[in-house]
């Protein structure tokens, strides 16, 4: 196959590529970071790349030709997925295309739960074999265990076998070990390193929280969270499940692997910001969606891919670490919460596990935004959950200006009414790039309290604003005037990305008032918010835009990241994870889309607020 | 470091050498594998090659002076062990130095035990997703599974999980489960591929015995042996166990990869020769002595090295097959039978389950003579165990003109009473190169039927015998004339080869005897010889030697190898495992060395026959 050399500015790397291969796949093989929601398909425009010399790649396409400007295409900017390459050739990767890493985290929490690990370290002081007592080495050590501790071990990672022998004796017989569920020793220790950590991973379609708690108090000693890396194969679940589809198990291991190698990353971080070593980290609880789940323990996802949607494996799971290839203790185990059904995956169990138990009454709505919806109504008793496709609109994704909470994110806007002044706060208090998902929310629902858009999600367009205006077939809102921004670009809001907002809300409105109604216990007595979505949205401009349905915005709490503190709570106390086991059977999932009152409810909600009576605070918020 | 270079003939390969290094090392980096009963001790004088030029190396040590023939030296012969390289240089290795296959098999047997296998295979037709059920597909596996066959399973292997998504679907939802112990999936196959094959291994120090198992009808279909790669590293336990010490955890990984490598080369024929896939392979059942079982399992053995000398593990243990890189289906388990004490091992608690379980009254006597003797004495009830320093001569090791039972070996010999005329049968009808533990075992035993030697085990220098001479400070027999030899030299047995019989006969002697004293229940009724050794011994020859007290000559029955019959019955029988574990249990160990009355009986057994009220049938067979 004939080679060719690709030079990537602004890295000047020299590349080679075989004729044919797609700027995409070459910038990925290169590691450079491409953002990509659609991951690869040519239809989210956002793998912008400049092509120095036009001759050497393959024709364009209709799709670049739909996504790219005029001043776009007239400069060389052409779309890197739907780009070839033919020639030797230049490529200029502009910054708006790069992926970055998340700057914001996932929320912190105190984690309250009685001291039950998994793993336990018992001191232990062995008596020595003599030619009466000729019990083997591990004889005695699970002798005193049952003596001493009352616990009857029966199983021994092979791994501490090779230097235990050795160990035990330059211990003097007097030594640490490492048991897990008072089963299985795991390892051992010098007496006088007795420090156990246990890690708690939320791996999220875009964002990827971690923490590392002390097992033997139950603080939190380091956390942190990356961009999921992922993202390079597409932004959204979709994008991802369709890369494998084509690319079968090679494709599931490439994101498996990078996916691995992004928490091995952090784990090293994390573990020398704690100032520990990775190998004393002896336990691994992991939620996540189902996809996520289901990439993580490298099993094939193609079940989620098509009618009725049902994951491969749903129960909770053991497996070694080593098997997966995280760097903890080698003999450590990784448990993998369950998933309730289809896309409602392991995060929603831990979110339930670390909610539902201390809550009394009800009914309880919790809604959970990530790159999907999971919605939870109920009490601890009874139990119903459903997915919306929210899209990644409410994430900052398929909007125009839109960007991932990153540096240089608008993530709050003010419109003033009448005079229709905009402010606005950004990420990291630079010079704005785009605009994330609380900033578009605010935006929606400041356009509509300013009278700037209709009931009906349009333009008012005799308002006099010099910032609305008409502009290649759409009409959109200025909220950052080219001057002001990082891009020498205006930063807008266009009817299509209104319309977008309108599809997100209505579709996660719908479903929570089907869960609400089906539940057949009357309005909710509060609405709880997980995840990051909720630490950092406006209360207020969501529910003017008319998010939640049955509820006063006192009755809206944001709770911060659920799913990362349930899965903490399922490190620090096994009984913990018996209950999520518990929680997925009990919670009854409801496929929205196979609802009769879905459609209905999901076009009456498209319009800003679609039913006032169910906003009893409203008016005044509009004022 | 400087290198030199080292060309070896006969095979002109060339080799790169630091200075100083042993030739023994670096013919082993070669591959060239030299005999070495010492394991680069300096003691056991095989590792022979030949110096073209005697200035390239360093000088004579004492240790060739004494174990190398005047003539020998005289020829340029070493030792390599012995001998390092200081410059460039040639070295011959002759033919008898080199360590070469097996050519006798352990025995064959039939197996008899109900089918109760660990690993089973279930056909199952499962219901497809669908949105009103929205079970996962292990779930629906899993009910499945409870509701046809009543079985609960918990767990599955993860490296299935990968394929089955797409496979179960591909199969139309209609397979076969693999299911272990009722418990765990190990993967899935299509309806009409439904073999499963169990593998037996047994371990010996000096040879590995195989069996493949039909787990559907309890046939073997497939068996061989080959010689323990680890000789290379030392003939015997102790050497082996040296190398491990001087070497610690590097030297044990050694040991194990080449253990590892020969097995799996011997699965790969055996397989092919059974025309069956190495992944048709669900189950591995492995026994073998304490040293063996630690080393495969990768366990430092340094507890075996120094009193009172206990294992590092002796319970039953289960470890995935790819932890251990056997080459048979990735997800299959190896069991290893549990083991007594000290060296007394897995492949005796083999003979064991083996043998009484199906015995009544008793006692019994089972003497199994690998490179060690392991002896028990009971009835299924009560039970004693030991281990006799028999040493290596047994097996022709240690003895002037020894050899393993190999092509060129002289198995059978036959003295005429009188005329002291010899003859001999030779393994393979070729030229004989050496002499077999069995064909030691009959010279000596004919030697003192025809009163050449002494029961002090002197020869008897009056007798007018041209086979019978003194040469360099001591006395031999010819056994073979160099005219008819392969190797032109004479193969004779020396009064030293005598002194080593005598050691290793009186050793097993004592030890059955204190045991069968210690058990009090009087005579054997059955001694029962296991292992290769029993099954090509002349037992005529063992008795009058006075190798087994208190029996009749009709009392002694070959049973060939129980420690691979019993390791075949734990793959059928699962049942077998737990009996295999309360065996171990049940049984006492007594330590020889330990007792008061071990040095007695050793002394009183030295000679031929030592005391002949116990041997009943002696006076005729000396006929």
């Amino acid at each position: 196959m004939k080679k060719v050399t690709v030079t990537v500015l602004p890295y000047g790397k020299r590349v080679k590529a075989r004729i044919g291969d797609s700027v995409l796949d070459l910038l990925r093989k290169a590691n450079i970071e491409v953002t990509s929601y659609c991951g690869g398909a040519g239809t989210c425009g956002k793998c912008k790349v400049k092509i120095v010399n036009g001759e050497s790649i393959s024709p364009l396409t209709q799709e670049e030709k739909n996504l790219l400007t005029e001043e776009e295409l007239k400069s060389g900017y052409r779309l890197s997925c739907r780009t070839k390459v033919l020639k030797n050739t230049t490529i200029y990767v502009p910054g708006e295309s790069l992926v970055e890493e998340e700057i914001r985290e996932k929320g912190r929490f105190e984690i309250k739960t009685p001291l039950m690990p998994s793993v336990k370290c018992f001191r232990v002081s062995v008596v020595q074999p003599s030619l009466e007592d000729l019990r083997s080495d591990i004889e005695r050590i699970k002798d005193i265990l049952k003596s001493v501790y009352g616990i009857h071990v029966s199983l021994i990672d092979p791994l501490s076998l090779t230097y235990a022998p050795d160990f035990i004796r330059k211990k003097n017989w007097n030594f640490n070990v490492l048991v897990r569920n008072e089963n299985e020793i795991l390892g051992f220790k010098p007496v006088d390193e007795d420090k156990i950590y246990g890690l708690a991973i939320d791996i999220g379609t875009t964002t990827i929280g971690m923490y590392i708690v002390d097992l033997k108090n139950g603080n939190v000693v380091s956390s942190g969270s990356i961009l999921n890396p992922q993202v390079k194969f597409g932004e959204d679940v979709i994008s991802r499940l369709g890369y494998i589809l084509r690319n079968g198990e090679r494709g599931l291991r490439e994101l498996n692997k990078v996916l691995i190698e992004g928490l091995n990353s952090l784990i090293e971080k994390l573990s020398a910001r704690a100032n520990i070593s990775t190998q004393d980290i002896v336990d691994v609880v992991v939620c996540g969606n189902t996809l996520m789940h289901h990439i993580f323990l490298n099993i094939n996802p193609l079940s989620l891919a098509s009618s009725p949607f049902v994951p491969h494996l749903s129960s909770p799971f053991d497996v070694k670490a080593r098997e997966l290839g995280l760097n903890v203790l080698r003999t450590a185990y990784v448990h993998t919460l369950p998933i309730e059904a289809g896309f409602v995956g392991a995060d929603n169990v831990a979110v339930m596990i670390s909610l539902f138990p201390k809550l009394s009454g009800g009914p309880y709505l919790v809604i959970d935004i990530g790159t999907n919806g999971e919605i939870v109504c109920g009490n601890k008793d009874r139990l119903l959950s459903a997915s919306c496709a929210t899209g990644p609109a409410l994430e900052g994704a398929t909007i125009t200006h839109g960007m991932r909470a990153q540096l240089g994110a608008i993530e709050k806007v003010w419109i003033e009414k009448g005079s229709y002044k905009v402010s606005y706060k950004v990420i990291g208090n630079v010079k704005p790039r785009g605009i994330c998902g609380s900033g578009i929310i605010d935006a929606v629902s400041e356009l509509f309290r300013s009278g700037l858009i209709s009931p009906s999600g349009r333009f008012v367009q005799d308002k006099r604003c010099e910032r609305l205006r008409r502009r290649e077939n759409t009409v959109e809102f200025v909220i950052a005037w080219g001057k002001d921004t990082a891009t020498g670009k205006d930063i807008a809001i266009t009817q299509k990305d209104i319309r977008s907002v309108q599809l997100a809300k209505a579709a996660l409105y719908a479903g929570a008032k089907i869960l609400v109604n089906r539940l057949g216990k009357g309005k909710p007595k509060r609405v709880y918010l997980a995840g990051s979505f909720g630490n950092y949205i406006d209360i207020k401009s969501a529910y003017i835009l008319g998010m939640f349905p049955y509820c006063s915005i006192g009755d809206i709490v944001a709770k911060g990241n659920l799913a990362g503190l349930g899965s903490c709570m399922a490190l620090l106390n096994r009984k913990k994870r018996e209950e999520a086991e518990k929680y997925a059977k009990r919670v009854r999932y409801v496929e929205l889309a196979a609802t009769e009152e879905f459609d209905k409810e999901f076009l009456d909600a498209l319009s800003f607020p679609h039913a006032r009576d169910s906003f009893p605070d409203l008016e005044k918020l509009l004022l």
